[in-house]
């Protein structure tokens, strides 16, 4: 059985629900759109949400060049943590009542990722994260990627928690008169809308259709 | 026309998207399902999904007793943020591609709320956020009450980001090749599913069922 990294990873409640098989939580990474990212700035800690991608052995994450969190976040400690939501789990107890989730905490501490071709390739990454676009978009200038910032943070001190059940309630609310289950959530797309100026016979190619497709 | 509170929860970027209106940003956060909440701990910052409500005047957040980042949090700063994603943005360049997206950030200091009274109502808004069912439970034992800890956050250093719109390109790039646009994504209820062990009859009352079926 896997086990934490580090002991600020560890699950102190809900145990039964941890996961830290590497896998397994790149896999939650992986079905996930955003993560919310906190950072300790000037003026407080900050937690916003961010697009991301990911490597075998970091998250990466990308902003404007001028954004305060993401600045504050270079070289220093952050968390990165991605939630998926599943559904609603209603019990007999309100005290019991939860959600089915799938999330992953990463902290560690964050990188700026500079050299030219590893931040291209890291953008590509991000970009490609939900829906594969960008070799089919016009190629980045010099000036958008100065004007983009990138970090990556490491997927080592990272774990995981899954929740995907019905009902968890006290022996003696059993046989209760009270509804106990749960109801599922689920993420549709809808039909690609192109933008009014889209020339005739523009077209999403099938690797991004293939992202946004139910 | 509505202006931040504090300089720290004033949008530096994106400034066209921002939105201090008290009742917009309310409205999101009405919308949304689970808070993100980041606090600095003895080992380093944390951010936790996390169920909510919310008073006029406050953001409600609950969990264990036993939870660190609770506890830090009480009479500390932290940072709430809800984000809800409402489509992804394909531009002609892969540096205006985006998402669409409604997100709250709360700034400020949180409070445990620990009056028993004060309490329990908390703790219903807080069930009844997404699906209301505090009054359809079996009534909260002391206990319960005992383990969990909720704390409350003003509603005062607040911001919101709205977008909702197709891909924005720069001129240069109108009338090229690719395709621009944005692709709607919207979160879908199920079917409750009832617990094996739920007695002949029971259901869900229509309160409850008004916030999870579409």
């Amino acid at each position: 059985m896997s086990t934490p990294a580090t002991d600020r990873v560890e699950l102190k409640r809900g145990t039964n629900r941890a996961e830290y098989g590497h896998e397994e939580m790149l896999a939650v990474l992986d079905a996930g759109k955003v993560a919310h990212m906190g950072a300790d700035t000037d003026h407080g800690i900050i937690v916003l949400p961010m697009a991301y991608g990911r490597t075998d052995t970091e998250i990466l994450l990308h902003g404007s060049a001028a954004n305060a969190m993401l600045r504050a976040g270079g070289g220093t400690d952050v968390c990165v943590t991605v939630t998926i939501i599943d559904g609603l789990v209603i019990a007999r107890s309100a005290f019991h009542n939860s959600m089915n989730y799938r999330s992953v905490v990463i902290r560690g501490e964050a990188r700026l990722i500079t050299e030219p071709e590893e931040k291209t390739e890291a953008l590509k990454i991000i970009t490609d994260h939900v829906a594969v676009n960008w070799d089919s978009r016009r190629e980045a200038t010099e000036k958008e990627l100065k004007a983009t910032m990138v970090i990556g943070v490491p997927l080592t001190e990272m774990s995981a928690k899954i929740r995907n059940d019905g009902a968890v309630d006290d022996d003696a609310d059993l046989g209760g008169p009270e509804w106990a289950g749960h109801i599922p959530l689920t993420e549709v797309w809808g039909e690609p809308v192109p933008n009014d100026d889209v020339a005739d016979g523009c077209v999403l190619p099938p690797e991004t259709l293939a992202g946004v497709t139910q």
